[in-house]
């Protein structure tokens, strides 16, 4: 079929976000059947308000600078798109004569996509939609990981080791620090904090996933426990760690807002823990909370991860050429122990609004660290390992005992 | 003079603060004067309960892969020394007959080594105390910088640059962002947010430096200015910025605390400004605070910060076996168009408890952004010029009208 074709970038960026996009535009250019190469600025509202950019007149220069920078190049939106938007949506895309259209995004827009699928069906207008998934939340079913995933998780193992390593520096001055991670009800990202670690004392030393509850007592044993074997004590919490009964640390000392799709916002259970464990323990916590720095920071993109950004947006074009539409490319890890990653297409119906939490054989039973399984699924995501930090190791000094006493 | 050496990490770690621990150490190895090189454990506590180890017995690996290992490898402490402390550290520095002390801080830690200075020569006890400058607050006097600074800075810089790109990819749904950043109360950390922008419409748009105070109306008015030019705004404030009456917009809103020193514990400056301006604009601003991670962030450290770390070390060794005592190693930029950097010796008494704010000419005179010559100041300190970043060049599809009006 002929004809234009459109892509688009939804919800949060992410650090590799464009490769997906220079993916999808380097592919189009392979096939005489796509003639105009159309971007729509904003996402769909893009499409809604008729923002298009013509992306054939990109350099390829500037393509190549888009594979190192991070962010939404055309720009992102939240904007829950209403049933009246399907129809003014197929009427734009008929008006341009678009017949491949192609979002890059999470759960939310897998749905949106499929959507315009059935709208067009219902209108009789032929268009091939196709999605290329895209979150560092890890949470969309049916793939192995998605893209943005790896380069957030390689952020975040090196912010806590980072800060981790600080805390142990400051000893008795400061030996309690909890780092506050993204991830609404999954916790694939604070969990990636586990990849920081190399030796037993490193930090981090605990892990709270939304997937497990925990009581305050309980934490505070944690934190305990962990304190006197270490001398210091460093944890991950998702920002949607709740407690034994359900209800989110996060929601019980702040105020909270919801989005345009009705998800809570939520940020405040590192300062909620931080309060609750300073009435419980004879010491003052630190709290970090990189925001969105965990998406969008470039210098510490995963290499592994740009690249299969890259190859899902070629896919996605080379899939709707071939006369695939209504999917979704997912990622399909080969069996054996070198890490090989496979494309596959899975119906968007079954991804869309859809969520993956992590399984129970990725966290151990107490609910406050992950398992080697986990290690072993995320380490390959996160390209090269960390670079290696080194600790003296200290040989005392023999004491003079006369002043010690004194 | 014969005897044994001792050093000393204090306060805030950095990325690069070990690099200074190296260079004594490398340098007191050439030196025959130089019997035992020993570590406190934790700064001038590591004296008063005499946990000093052995650095003569560290493996020469272990050095190097600290010069890429930030946090204090000692570990670090905040506590204040009392009268009382004095006469135990002579004693005991007596008894481990150590008569070089270094001491790698800030001007707390400046105030120390002068002090202990004081008593030695009080007691009739020959000690050669140096002080070796470190502080990413970059607010010690009589030195063109401070090693940690360039390292805090090039973080910062990435951080705000990779966080406004993404606010920017928002647009219309969230198209305003602050980034809260450390520095008591000189603004030489926020101010090299600046060096994030290299085209007028890159992030940062405004810097807000504790060394001006602004009205919140003025404050509302830079916002939307900058809002109607770019469609976005991106704001690098300090954590002691203060309004117009001198009051810390960081303690408007939250509770804070003091620590050891006597100093505010600041933090609530984004939190506060996000509430305000929310009142005052139809916007949500978003904000973060990358707290720890600006002073310990190893990944990117600058590489010329790095080196100057290790010579600052290494030339407080040398200052010392030249018969120096009582002095602080500053950094000296020589004239001219390439950045060169030479050592001086200066008094710590001339250090000690003060405090060098940011001068008139590097603050423009709206007082929010730097000027060109902060920009030439600041700029060789980071290092390497981050990764460019692209955008695309966004040529636009033609409109069908047809559909537009609908």
């Amino acid at each position: 079929m002929k004809g234009n074709l459109v892509v688009g970038q939804s919800g949060g960026p992410t650090a590799v976000i464009n490769n997906s996009l220079v993916g999808v535009i380097h592919e189009a250019m392979q096939h005489k059947d796509v003639d105009g190469i159309y971007g729509m600025l904003h996402g769909i509202v893009g499409v809604l308000e008729e923002n298009f950019v013509d992306l054939r007149q990109e350099s390829e220069e500037t393509l190549q600078g888009l594979r190192h920078t991070p962010a939404s190049a055309l720009g992102t939106v939240r904007y829950k798109v209403t049933d009246e938007d399907y129809d003014r949506l197929i009427e734009v895309l008929q008006a341009y004569d678009i017949r491949y259209f192609f979002y890059i995004g999470g759960n939310d827009s897998m749905d949106t996509t499929h959507k315009i699928h059935l709208a067009a069906q219902k209108k009789g207008y032929e268009l091939v939609a196709i999605g290329v998934p895209k979150t560092i939340d890890n949470d969309l079913v049916k793939t192995d990981h998605c893209p943005g995933y790896g380069s957030a998780a390689r952020f975040v193992a090196s912010a806590i080791r980072n800060s981790g390593w600080d805390t142990e520096a400051m000893g008795d001055s400061g030996p309690l620090k909890l780092m506050e991670i993204m991830g609404r009800n999954a916790g694939w990202l604070t969990a990636s904090a586990a990849l920081a670690k190399q030796q037993p004392k490193d930090p981090p030393h605990l892990i709270y996933l939304p997937e497990r509850g925990r009581s305050l007592e309980q934490i505070v044993e944690d934190v305990e426990e962990t304190y006197e074997k270490y001398g210091t004590c460093v944890i991950a919490v998702s920002e949607g760690f709740r407690d034994d009964e359900g209800r989110e640390f996060g929601t019980l000392g702040d105020s909270f807002e919801t989005d345009a799709f009705g998800h809570k916002r939520k940020g405040g259970v590192a300062s909620t823990l931080t309060s609750a464990l300073q009435q419980h323990l004879d010491m003052l916590p630190r709290f970090d909370k990189p925001g969105y720095l965990q998406r969008s920071f470039g210098e510490l993109a995963s290499p592994v991860d740009r690249e299969e950004a890259y190859n899902v947006g070629r896919t996605a074009v080379r899939a709707a050429l071939e006369g695939k539409m209504d999917q979704m490319v997912a990622l399909v890890r080969q069996p054996g122990s070198e890490y090989e990653i496979d494309t596959a297409l899975v119906d968007l119906d079954e991804v869309a609004n859809k969520e993956r939490l992590m399984p129970d054989e990725f966290i151990n039973e107490e609910g406050n660290w992950v398992t080697q399984a986990f290690l072993d699924y995320a380490r390959p995501l996160i390209g090269p390992p960390l670079p290696p930090y080194t600790r003296l190791e200290k040989h005392p000094v023999p004491e003079r005992a006369k002043v010690k006493s004194s």
